[in-house]
């Protein structure tokens, strides 16, 4: 039987499980779930096992267990450490879901659910072209599974399990699935990624919630100063503030610059997607420079006062933010986090009092695309697109590209097939039939292209 | 039996009946407490029937009913037109409460609830004053209470009920007990009010919640937006932006504003007292004026993004805030209102859209020194205290004080008896037994030299 075939025969299997999968709301970020988070990771591992996988194990952590699993054919075989991730992000605002976030459904042609394609859908992709690799005996590469539970929240245990366990983990590429292509006729792959600074500020005024009549004018109120002191954090060009910011950032070449120009992108469909008069960002750089070589600093949440239904005329005594920025190859996001904490700390006026907490982070990277493995993907894409995949810069940030390079010198293939309408950490999560089988078709080629090298 | 021999035998039941009344959760912001509400009003009508009154009645309105009674004793004697209300604010944040909001109780010689000073507490008084007097022959006017249930929301049902009652409610005098003193050993007669003008924003960029990897940078993040465009509306000298904000803005003579200088006001104490190392406020003004005889501008809560425990890499759709403006004599609520939706609406980017909807206002007001009530008042207050009350400028709002003068061509007495330490509108507010009955002690004496005349 062709892979092809043994896929058309058990589609509808394939397309169950994953379902079953996307069913447990493994939410990492709250610990409301996590007895979710755990069944999640049973569900995986039991699916990697009856794909055939040997040795799969739960291998516990501080915090969510990590997924492992592996099938070596032959030492001296090239091997593929395949990385992914079973938790999700939260899926609120939950009301503006048209259909509810973890039960999954097809309309359209799309998968609707949170965790669809990140990363539910795409990891699966590779368990189910692993079984079909082995069913049809065309496995050509040894594989091993890593699949954490702690993506969303900065993976924060994953880089001692990666350190203590480097022998183990010992492969030829990583290969991963948790980035998208440009669309579905135009594939892509992504060469690098951008780091990540995240954290939550709070600023104190009075020591309790006022009357804004008896008090206000008289006293700092603590979101009017939030509201100043994140404003001061962008300049008039939309240049971020904070001393030293910029200091490591690499500078993109002309040719470079002048290649992502070539990027099939139109500014009008963007603005249209996305229902926007007129798109923001910094001076001097267009769209897809902004969000792929440039960093930026956004606010992810903010909140203080009164926020319910009606008036309620407060001062209240605290305010909160949580900011994060994106960085590029270079800046460190240990080093980002203190620029950031001792600068917000700085413009605070003394009327107040604030406390910076650093949430996780994660270091930009770029991917080689001079490689065997990225000469590999490339022909795998063009055999089942048609088409010659464009590469890419991505603007999110999959911190483990750079921890799998410090701590166990591999490069890593960003084998994405998703696009950036799905919604991902968005209400109304999708990832489209085609994506899946696709993914499903294509990885096996990488596998089959990658043993035979040039 | 003299006044002060009814109410020592009675001062058990007095407060007995006050933990009743405060016990009933008349929130009026949150239409969840509807049903409260009315029982409140109920309540309130019971007991005035009890203390006397006569022709007691609820009295419908397109939202809650105003509870109304009086006692004509002679047509030929002033009357007194008593007005307060019976709901109170949102009680959140609960968990910021040591004690529960709607279970009275009473530490260190004051009764902590919500509602305590803000209404329930100040109006009942004049509901167990009048009962005393009654109880010992001693009323010597008229009076009418008007108690109505949506003071916290901008009492959007009074105007139309007093413009239709003018003949009913006819009086020669306001009296309420809504606002504070100093101190208790230094009684004070506010004699001006600050108007209001609220309305809460929105902000939208993207038309749904995007990564901010893939998004970041790119497009406006309303959040971001939301706090360029607040912190804009202040200079640095904290006036407010606003074009024409000021126009109207009364000037306050040197005269008065050295008699403001004289009273008894520690900044030192002050910032103790909130914890704050320096206070914040307009340049050229002290706190007392500050908070006294200028427009202010307070955000009252704002929120947008990912507010929930952890991180999450969100970039909103839209974000919100509430916001209102303190408002001086001469300043017209709806203008201002007005004011600001044309200005917000003219600085925001063209890469969001604005939307701008008004919550309820107040006007501000002057009560005049020179009246033969403000003389009873202040007469009243130096029997019972034995010090002569200060005049102040007060910095909330209490709408009705220019609506009775609009409507019913009457001036207000603000007879109040709280402290600004009661945390009105903040958790674990508190009016002091010491008040309460001081309250009941000292209103008798202004019916009596109301009475009198010069």
């Amino acid at each position: 039987m062709t892979r092809e075939e043994y896929i058309e025969q058990n589609k509808d299997r394939f397309l169950a499980e994953l379902f079953d999968l996307l069913r447990i709301p493994s939410i990492s970020a709250d610990s409301a779930y996590k007895g979710d988070v755990r069944k999640t990771a049973e569900y995986t591992a039991q699916k990697l096992r009856e794909a055939g996988a040997d040795n799969v194990t739960l291998e516990e952590t501080a915090g969510n267990p990590i997924v492992y699993g592996e099938k070596i054919i032959d030492p001296s075989k090239p091997t593929i450490l395949v990385y992914g991730h079973y938790d999700v992000q939260p899926s609120v605002p939950d009301e503006l879901w048209n259909t509810p976030p973890f039960e999954p459904t097809i309309k359209n042609g799309n998968i609707y659910a949170r965790g669809a394609c990140d990363d539910k859908g795409q990891f699966y992709m590779h368990a189910k072209a692993f079984e079909t690799m082995m069913q049809t005996n065309t496995l050509y590469c040894n594989v091993k599974f890593m699949i954490e539970g702690e993506e969303e929240v900065g993976s924060t245990n994953l880089g001692s399990f990666v350190r203590a366990n480097a022998e183990k983990l010992a492969a030829d590429v990583v290969l991963i699935s948790d980035t998208g292509m440009i669309a579905n006729d135009i594939p892509s792959i992504d060469t690098g990624l951008r780091g990540l600074s995240y954290v939550e500020v709070e600023v104190t005024g009075p020591n309790i919630d006022l009357h804004s009549g008896t008090y206000g004018g008289g006293v700092a109120n603590p979101i009017n100063v939030l509201c100043d002191m994140i404003s001061s954090l962008h300049d008039e060009n939309r240049h971020i503030t904070i001393p030293g910011f910029y200091d490591a950032v690499e500078i993109v070449s002309e040719e470079d610059r002048a290649a992502m120009a070539e990027t099939p992108f139109s500014l009008e469909e963007y603005k249209k997607e996305l229902d926007v008069n007129d798109v923001m960002g910094e001076k001097g750089y267009s769209t897809i420079e902004r969000t792929g070589i440039r960093p930026t600093l956004d606010v992810n949440g903010i909140w203080g006062g009164y926020i319910g239904e009606g008036a309620k005329t407060v001062l209240p005594s605290k305010a909160y933010a949580k900011i994060s920025m994106r960085l590029v190859p270079n800046q460190k996001s240990g080093n980002i986090t203190e620029l950031f904490q001792k600068h917000f700390e700085s413009i605070a006026p003394k009327s107040v009092k604030v406390k910076v907490t650093p949430h996780h982070g994660g270091e930009a990277a770029v991917t080689p695309t001079d490689s065997k493995a990225f000469r590999a993907a490339s022909k795998a894409m063009f055999k089942t697109f048609g088409k010659q995949p464009i590469p890419t810069r991505g603007g999110g940030s999959i911190p483990i590209v750079a921890l799998f390079e410090e701590a166990l010198g591999l490069k890593t293939v960003l084998f994405g097939f998703g696009l950036d309408s799905d919604a991902i950490h968005s209400p109304n999560e999708k990832y489209g039939l085609f994506n899946f089988y696709k993914g499903i078709e294509t990885i096996p080629y990488f596998y089959e292209y990658f043993a035979e090298g040039e």
